[in-house]
């Protein structure tokens, strides 16, 4: 006496479950949701999804997300064009983009090297941040991988291919987040933050 | 210095973040997903949710969401004719119906009464529900709204539109808990409520 939702429900459902950080039950709410929202608001977001693969594609420079490429921070002559800052993922720009603490370029690595998952050096953009230095207008690359230890592993090894190039290689200052408590905070954070200690006078 | 997304990803995003569930950074993450999910993968959704609104409409009988009016269960005859099972909304059916503990038809009443919030009884399906039982046929009546205060209510005032009218009016047994919502409550627990409810007098 089981019965499922009519097909096109059931589709919709299906469809949304698929996305990341939905499950089937957070699927069915939006279908309904869908179901009973303006007409307007349920087509606007079918065209935005079609749209996105249509127009968005990866700067050919930096990899970044873009609609035009290369993509406008490449292409904004206001940037400090001797800095790189190499991200994990396009989804890394925004946020340190936002601190108003950094006005370089970026570089779009597609992920860390993780030879458990397969990923090698070479399916990551490395080669093409080899090309972007050669010319000598850039002397520092800031290797903002997140803090795992593929990210770490993967800063080692860049750190080592550009050993002799004349190009300092930073990476981001590791330590307690703001608005943490020490009581809370994990072994290695703490390690790292000791490490990291600089005087109060700065 | 600050930077949004190009046009097609914040749309998306935006998109999104108006679902119920989903806050901007579970939006930005499926639409970073989209962008490299297969093309079919995203056409497919985006097709799902435009042919959601086409296709579905509410059974002329009982307002459950069906292709097909009247729906799969009012026009089902193997089914107890004798009774039917009142639900705020049409996502309530499928999991009373799964716990196959009730056999019988439907009727979606569109929400509880809810002075408060403008829901007087005049705007609920409850005149079509006294059309239904005109013809005698129905003996049972059972009210399945959420064990919330203006379900309460609600079941208050249809048992009392139906007094003297020979058919009895129960509602499910006080297994569920209060607050909860039918929607998400196991198959158990519904199988429990069905099987213990009660006379609305008591």
């Amino acid at each position: 006496m089981s019965l499922i939702y009519d097909g096109a429900i059931q589709d919709v459902i299906d469809s949304f479950a698929k996305l990341p950080g939905i499950g089937p039950k957070g699927a069915q709410r939006i279908a309904f949701y869908l179901l009973s929202a303006p007409k307007e608001e349920a087509r606007h977001l079918a065209d935005a999804i079609t749209t996105l693969q249509e127009k968005v594609r990866f700067c050919e420079i930096c990899g970044n997300v873009t609609e035009e490429s290369p993509c406008k921070i490449c292409s904004d002559p206001r940037r400090d064009r001797t800095t790189i800052c190499v991200v994990e993922r396009p989804s890394d720009i925004l946020p340190l983009d936002r601190t108003g603490q950094y006005h370089g370029l970026y570089h779009v690595l597609g992920g860390v090297i993780d030879p458990m998952a397969g990923v090698t050096p070479a399916k990551l953009r490395i080669k093409s941040l080899l090309e972007r230095l050669k010319d000598g207008t850039v002397t520092e690359v800031i290797l903002a991988l997140n803090p795992t230890i593929e990210g770490d592993a993967t800063m080692t090894y860049i750190t080592r291919l550009l050993d002799g190039s004349g190009i300092k290689v930073t990476k981001l200052a590791s330590g307690l987040s703001v608005g943490s408590e020490i009581e809370y905070a994990d072994e290695i954070t703490l390690g790292r933050a000791f490490a990291g200690r600089r005087s109060t006078d700065e």
